[in-house]
């Protein structure tokens, strides 16, 4: 198992406190510094800018966002390069 | 943690009689006073002004806003400065 | 608390009898006089228009509308002024 | 309490052997005696016509609706004048 | 009562054997004979016919379908007479 | 009853290590061996071809199929000819 | 049964470490290998690669992916033989 992972939560788990970035329906994505979720996979997040197409759209601080039209999430800290 | 959140609903609970930025499904924002929410994200926002790509379009009052259609929710104060 | 709003369905609670604007998916708007509601957030209204972008498309009467479909609900007396 | 409706679905039990027009979503509408319902809100309608943007397309006797697809539902008898 | 519907599925019990015309989401009708349904609505049909636009696309013969697309399901029977 | 078919999941059980036809949202099907479903029709077809408007895009060999997005489900031995 | 699979999610667990293809709605595609699954069909993948139509669009790492986007799940050592 890589770090440990043996439920799909556990890697939220393992992000807390790490940048991540969040892609949502509709190709907008999210990066901030994960604080917290639940099992509807809601998230709060800190620092976060919201991005279009690649491209920051807007600066929103904290932020919750809800699970439900979100499709991907990735500790930006593994993009490149395996942990 | 920042400002002891530990479950996404800290935060919500941690907003009230602050304003947010509500960002809905379809490229709509609602910013209002935050009165009250429930585990559907169900909201009612107080001084409710329902904004369409950066432009307001309509002053609402008192609002109920159902959580279904919800994507994020955010303290307006710390869009720019972390709190 | 603005009107003794603790819980969302409070603020539906305080509305009953009194004309409401509701905002549903795809830019359709409903005004009517709240009669009731439930935890779906179905309502009844009575003497509803239906309007779409701002003008009136049909007068209805009364009107069973599903909840599913419902972004916000607002008293039509507080969209000016705080009551 | 107009016609004793104190929960929504006292306002379909009250329009049981009654026309109804019921809006669906996607423009469609369905006009029929309301014959059954359940809490899904799905629906048996008599002598259903199915009409499009003020259209009838269709004639369609006997039909079962799924409460789903359905946005409101409305005695004809009260589109015009209160009961 | 007509034919003893108390029910929305006392009407789907009643056409089991007979041809049903079966309107999805997105403008298609499946035509067949109705074999069984369950509770969510899934059924199953026999000598299968998909129809677009009131033009027939595709033979299928024994087809379940799931509940989730249906809008309406009607018995062929009572199209055009009421029974 | 064709086949004994009572329930709709009967239909499935009886395909089980036949080729099925599985149509999904947006005009694409899947053609496979069906080897196991469950009750949220969540599939595995083993030999799948992906088609979109009647033409092969891919082959897939063992795949799962979530429930969610499927609309219907038909043996290819009955699209010609009643079993 | 081929390797053994009997219900849809023993064929998620057989490609556990396995490289799978995963297709979402809105044609696009994530590759990676597949490290944990819940009920909810919510995976984890290693080494993610995003695709779209064929191109890749982006290299994701370690990657949380929300179960209700996902059409279908397939290990990409059986797209062209049969295990």
């Amino acid at each position: 198992m890589v770090n440990g992972i043996e439920r799909p939560l556990d890697l939220l788990n393992n992000s807390k406190g790490k940048e991540v970035l969040v892609g949502l329906k509709g190709e907008k994505q999210f990066v901030g510094t994960l604080l917290a979720f639940d099992i509807h996979i809601n998230l709060v997040l800190d620092n976060v800018k919201e991005m279009q197409d690649h491209e920051m759209k807007r600066s929103l601080g904290l932020t919750f966002l809800r699970g439900d039209t979100i499709i991907y999430i990735s500790p930006a800290s593994t993009a490149r390069k395996k942990e």
